[in-house]
């Protein structure tokens, strides 16, 4: 049982908004209106500040956000990083200062938004499924978002716990070409980051379909089939947050917008390039899953089968044998054979004799 | 039984026309004849018809038209909405004062339309599928359609219950920025209200599928197979009404129509964005019914292998058995075990042997 | 027995020629040969034709092709019908008189001919498969060409029979607009009302799903696979006959011939958009069947399994039975028990206690 | 054991090579360098020459090339039909002469060559696949390439037997319109002649299935199974030889080249809708046979399941009497029923009673 | 068991990285950090140069970078080839020399990067799996990269064994027309080579999929399916290197590079050609193995049906005649047919008369 809770998907996936009840009243409801639309938390949010050039860095991390955004700097590049979605408010406040759209800032807080880029002229939005290293809970998705300007990277994630660190590492050590480069190539390195880290996600997946069929091979079992299935649920749902990557980085490097540079782009299509690869692997996934259903499925056929064939032939050896022991356990008061001293041997003679003769015609018919 | 009549599709989803009388009569009838192929209602047509600008705002709302259309102002914006589509002279009057194409009221009145756009230069058709919410009776979809002119909307209903009431309240209260817009604006809010409507269908459809998973993992049932088998058919009819719209969206985005201004654009985006979203769920909710399916069939298999294998193993532990007692039984005269003492306990001892070894045996081969 | 035959598809909807000899010799034939592949009829050829203006209206049936086509009049529209097509010389002189390309007249003759539409420059080509109402023979294709000339329509029907009597009522009435008309609208008004009668036939097609679905739920037995190896049977070979549509009409619009009007192109637009929801439906239709062979096949397997199992259960509660009953019909000497007074009453007692306890194990197992 | 021959693909179908040690040698090796790779054959090839003008008509047919090619006369239309391509040189002198591409040569030669066709500017290149009709052996495919130059059609066939005697009648007999057509009309014919023998060979297809799905529901043998898989395998060939056709014949309609005249577009555009026709046909024919694969599933499965039906339920009827048996024939000293005189005769009332309870409880389960 | 082993994909093939540790590591790492993924290998890399014009040709294969890279000239056509992969420093040093991207050796160095093609503007990068000969241990994939510059071809391969022998002999005795074409032909000659090199692979696979047919019709068993399976395996991964292929080799033929020459640009059709040749069979494969495996399950069902029908046959043959025997083995005083001298005959003559009804029953049932 420990087993199948492994492998539960969040009732979040499948339902795409929180609570009933709020849905209903948020329908008709003006665009403009923010709701998030994930788990509540009781972290107050906290935003991060990089402001750097080349040979200066300003780095921050503070629950107040005031404090932090005076660090802004325009003649910098900025990265503005907002640490949970769950104050629409303040959401609001960083929407008001970067001038944002009611429609992007509603994308942003709704955690169920698919992948998808879009070019509000003098700034460009992205977001993108960020997945943690899977635990024993499944995969753990987070909904991100960035936002690119011309000197600023504004990012949204839900929760405090992320896989920037490196980056941020990077950042302080001006150790590769990170400081010397413009906003975009920053924003490309997030998004780097993030696709490079679906891999691991994939090679978890391929472990388990391998030990999935090993099990279907050695020792099929009701628990299997409820992984196998619980697995292909977490297949699909991934598949469902992944492929729309495709279209989104494309858009992207199809974009004419100036606020990515031209040697900015080869970079993108090295992730688009990353993206393929991953969506085709899933695709290949889903190939396998099916193969090894159909395993499982024969497997649990081949056994039952082999089952019932033993025992059928066991029941139809003894069959003839015990109607013989009727015959001569009837009370018919003449019945000669009962009379003969070795009537008695004889009968279990023909018995074996039967027995044997029964065995050597399985065998030919090769059902043994 | 109440179960199976709860996701029963009413039988009109099927078929195209309500009577085939009715279809026979009007195969090859001039495109001009209207007629109304949704149920018909004794209520009488109800002409509600809201005509604001920013400052000033008459709303009515009443069974005759006549009345009701003296509201229609040129200097407005004007939202006139028909609620019935029963009577087809009413709906040939409203076409004739807004100068409409026979068509367009031909689709007006075809409830069985597909959702659609088409540009008549003058004005917009638009038509999509409402979706109350979820009742025992399973899905209650509503055939709306729009037309969208230089100062007014046109809607046309079928039933008195709508989505729109929050939308009546804001154009009432004046707030957000709803009465300040143009025509084109109200008919974003319009779809939108719809469209957004559609994910607490949605929300329910993963529900169902949820609880049916589970009812299939503990207890899979004749009765659970007929569920399944609705739900398929209900996901088939709502992917048949929903698909269209992706279409018909993009082609309201691409057409190039000056009725709709270039910042509404960004709304109807926004749309087809949640459009994409809900096909994709349907999508996905149809590989996930697909898996709970192979789960049932799967699931009945095993419990019924189960139920097999061990009363087949039951039987074939007692057929020999059955078979020693039946020898001691013949009434040979000379059986010289018979006469032994120890005769009876002697086959008592050698029947659990037997049987020890049997149950060793298949428990060895993994058979228990 | 009767219901099969009612279902079964006639052999010409499979081959693709009426006889093998024929097809060998017409292999490597020239282009120019007319050869007519349906079923020979005896009737003589018929030709009817209207020639009208908006005032005026001759009108003329006979089985004399050259005294009908005196009433050709080029100063108004004329619709130049014949009926039967097994006479090729005939066709032959048709095709002279309109001056059609000798390919053209092979597709009219050919009545397995996909539909499509061509445009020879100062006429188009449109074949279409008519569907008169299904009778007990299952649906009855019709193979109808048109040729679409300046001021004439040709139409080539292989029956008597047809579907465009109100058409021709309203020529006759002059009610509608239909004689105020160029060619091209009556054109339209024909291939509208071989469309609108697929409808019917998708009703036919959506009762006899439901019909189906009823009896698989109730009672399903081979004869209704059968049915609904035939239903699929029937479905498959109306999608190949339809699925062409959209593309022909979809040429039709994007044709630059100045022979259809642009106010003629909105209404075949409307065709179009006929023909997809036609299209959709029997896709949806597909969707539906697979759905009921589904839940056909695991009906079956559940009855089949019911039935098993409950007998299953009952042998295996007699069988200990029996076996104890086999102890105590043992012959040997001395077997205690045989002795005592009260020894056939604890038998009883012991074997009720078995039955019952078995019993109640396989409703814990919820095998009962 | 005949029938399954009957089907059986040859191997050559599925390798893409004669021997392996061939290819082995080949890979790497310069493009110029010809092999050919189908049987080789004893016979010596043949050249056919066909040089005409509307007025004369030279022909020749030998085995020796030098003596035919002087034939070839660059003022009239000329056909020069190599038959067998098996002599390597000879194919490499024909290439010089006419001044042929390497890889056209290459194309020509290799019968695992999928239809395609190429311009190379002063000659189109075109290789189909032309069945010969089907014999007891399945489908005979033979590998034809075209070569259609200015005033030239060079032919490469490889048997003597072909399909183009009608088309060499016709030529001799100027009939028609052949000998006043260019080189292009003639390659037409070619083509036209090669496909148009395609139909038969589907009718033979849709009369096998027939034949099967008859054959499965009257009686569904393991013969049927392997006949079906049969075809199956040799309509997944089929498809492989002709899918490919679609599109390399609408190359030809859209290669501007100036070797195809404009009034022979049209006719190629009639052979282009053939194709179209061919495929669909097939692919009919997968979902019909799919359709049979399920209903003999179905059969099989339900004739096994009324057999267990029947003789569980006979089991069961005797089961419970044999155990009354049972009880009657212990040897309990005291069982007072066995004193009673009409003892005998109320069991075999029981026992009758019971057989009757049971029979009549599953008739009304409706199990019988 | 040994041929189970024979087919197994070796795990690297599913997961993309080697190590987890290593992954976890480059996570958010800067792209131009060169790793690599393959199998670390203990030979030192060997660096193989050719250079040659027509006239002259210099050849060097040594362990020593610095002195092979020496015989390049710029004057010449070089190819460079880097035999082995693990050193990442050495291909750094490459890089340097060739002023390549850190992108493009990232893509090098990545043994799981799809086949693709990009265009550097001074050079073109192409990648691409090469297949050796197919030992017992299942296909052996190798990732090599090829880059083209105005005057040179880099090549990178993993191991030593190679399949370029062939081209390494006509270089140096300058037969056929490869020294005196430019790097472009070399080039093409490259990756000719390696497609080339996919038939035999396909033909190993049309060998095993029909030995596994034979092997299903024959005797289908347990070891059959884990061969079916293994084979599908392999072919969705041969599937998943093999399909980007056809994008990428057009992209090369599209690409406006001048690095590739006009007449060049047909032999890049030709490879073409064989790519989607060999992407069609390998799709026909799937449905051919599809085929076999629907052949194994209904074989294995038909194989089970048949031993559970004979022996159910039998079982119900014998109970009745059990029943009889039961009946006259009961103790009752007075049963009259006990006292019958005749009785006993009688019995068996009524007995033989049940089995030979129940065995003509059965037969005329069509049964046995």
């Amino acid at each position: 049982m420990k087993n199948r809770i492994k492998y539960i998907i969040p009732k979040v996936n499948l339902r795409s908004f929180v609570a009933k009840d709020q849905v209903e009243q948020t329908i008709g409801e003006m665009p403009g209106l923010l709701v998030y639309t994930g788990y509540k938390r009781s972290e107050i949010i906290e935003t991060e500040v990089f402001s750097f050039t080349e040979k200066e860095l300003e780095e921050i991390r503070t629950t107040h956000y005031e404090e932090s955004i005076e660090k802004y700097n325009e003649n910098r590049v900025n990265w503005v990083n907002i640490i949970g979605l769950h104050d629409t408010q303040l959401i609001d406040k960083v929407g008001k200062k970067f001038n944002l759209h009611p429609l992007l800032l509603e994308d942003v807080l709704n955690v169920e938004q698919r992948p998808k880029s879009e070019d509000f002229d003098n700034h460009l939005f992205f977001t993108i499924k960020m997945f943690h290293q899977q635990t024993e809970k499944g995969i753990e998705y987070e909904h991100v978002s960035f936002v690119l300007g011309k000197n600023y990277i504004l990012s949204f994630q839900e929760k405090p716990k992320d896989i920037f660190n490196l980056l941020r590492e990077r950042l302080r050590s001006s150790f590769g070409k990170i400081r010397s480069k413009h906003a975009d190539y920053l924003f490309y390195r997030f998004i780097d980051t993030i696709v490079d880290n679906y891999y691991p996600v994939l090679d978890s997946f391929a472990d388990k379909i391998e030990q999935l069929e090993e099990e279907v091979m050695q020792n099929p079992q009701t628990s299997t089939l409820h992984k196998l299935q619980n697995l292909r649920k977490e297949l699909i749902l991934l598949r469902k947050s992944v492929n729309p990557l495709r279209e989104s980085i494309s858009a992207l490097i199809k974009s004419e917008s100036n606020l990515i540079r031209k040697d900015t782009e080869r970079y993108l299509m090295d992730i688009y390039d990353h993206t393929i690869q991953v969506i085709e692997s899933l695709d290949t996934y889903r190939d396998l899953l099916g193969g090894v259903m159909d395993l499982y499925m024969n497997s649990v056929s081949n056994r039952m089968n082999e089952i019932m064939k033993v025992l059928t032939i066991m029941s139809s050896i003894f069959i003839p044998l015990t109607f013989i022991a009727g015959i001569y356990g009837m009370n018919f008061e003449y019945i000669p054979e009962l009379g003969y001293k070795w009537g008695y041997g004889a009968v279990w003679v023909l018995m074996i004799a039967i027995a044997l003769l029964l065995l050597w015609l399985f065998r030919r018919k090769r059902w043994l």
